[in-house]
């Protein structure tokens, strides 16, 4: 199923290589979150959008440089001063979030209810309870395809435009909270392509 | 590593078939979050224990009966009138924890400290910066084995006795508190065996 596949949370850190597009910009934004440097936000078709960089997704090093404890600003800083042609980041996998996957019944649904994005209600004996999805909980990918700023309408969509076999990636509310609560009118230029495999 | 794979996280659902000991008693304690129904407790040496149950566990069916939504009182009754040869569990594997892997330094350290098992800091590009830990978080595994309700000085054995690569597995405070504050002198009785891989 290429929808598991996209969402998978893979272990271990990977390698990503950014440039500096003609505005100097990297085109991500990044939250401070006990002491980890994340990714809050990601410009559609930026470099880092083309690199395959994610909203969740933990920076643990800018070329070299280990940005543990490191601020918004400091990290800010790293990369307005790095050489526009290539700043490598060690990336660790989406940390906060979990991928559950789930069938459409026949009627072509999977068992919860959502406002805002946020998971709020669960159908009893769905396959979204049998999976044992969590209130509390906020929906940031639909088969692995960013849903952050989306309106719940557009969340619907995806669901009814994905295949049976249907899989949510989920963030704890109270971290989401704090990774978007300062983006504002920003959420409209999020990446939402699907990801490659 | 046997540590790496002893901590190891697995996607999916798997089934746990449980007995009840002598005295009618599984071994567990559960504990319900966000409509979802987690492992809290494990009494050593219990049907539970033997059968790989684990602290953060999420049980997702007792004998097919889905449990999305219960409470710990309905979930303990569900068990009760179970028969007590064979009750099987749909589990799903400690969705609220996450596995990091860090490698001594020279001096056996890598590079964080903690007080009461949760994290509180971390040391300038040691293994656990470049690795990514983070600050509020609990302890809950050291290689894998449990370490909910040891004293620091245990858990620092733990390390102490740990090979060079060494992984922790990690619960955001918030939940962790959630799970254990009902715990009490349990705690004392908790399984601490070293898991079969």
């Amino acid at each position: 199923e290429v929808g598991v596949l996209r969402s998978q949370i893979k272990q271990g850190v990977r390698e990503v290589i950014l440039c500096k597009d003609g505005k100097g910009k990297v085109g991500m934004a990044v939250k401070s979150i006990s002491k980890g440097v994340f990714v809050g936000f990601v410009y559609k078709n930026s470099p880092a959008a083309i690199a395959g960089l994610r909203f969740g997704d933990q920076i643990l090093q800018i070329n070299g440089e280990v940005v543990a404890g490191y601020s918004e600003d400091k990290v800010n800083k790293v990369i307005k001063k790095a050489a526009p042609e290539r700043i490598a980041l060690a990336v660790r996998d989406r940390p906060f979030e979990r991928t559950i996957t789930m069938q459409k019944d026949s009627a072509g649904n999977i068992g919860f209810a959502f406002k805002n994005g946020e998971i709020k209600q669960i159908v009893k004996d769905s396959s979204a309870a049998r999976n044992g999805i969590l209130i509390d909980h906020n929906l940031v990918e639909v088969n692995g395809q960013n849903s952050v700023g989306l309106k719940d309408k557009d969340i619907h969509a995806l669901f009814d435009a994905a295949p049976r076999t249907c899989t949510v990636t989920i963030m704890p509310v109270f971290v989401y909270h704090h990774m978007v609560k300062s983006l504002g009118s920003l959420k409209k230029y999020m990446d939402h392509s699907v990801p490659e495999i």
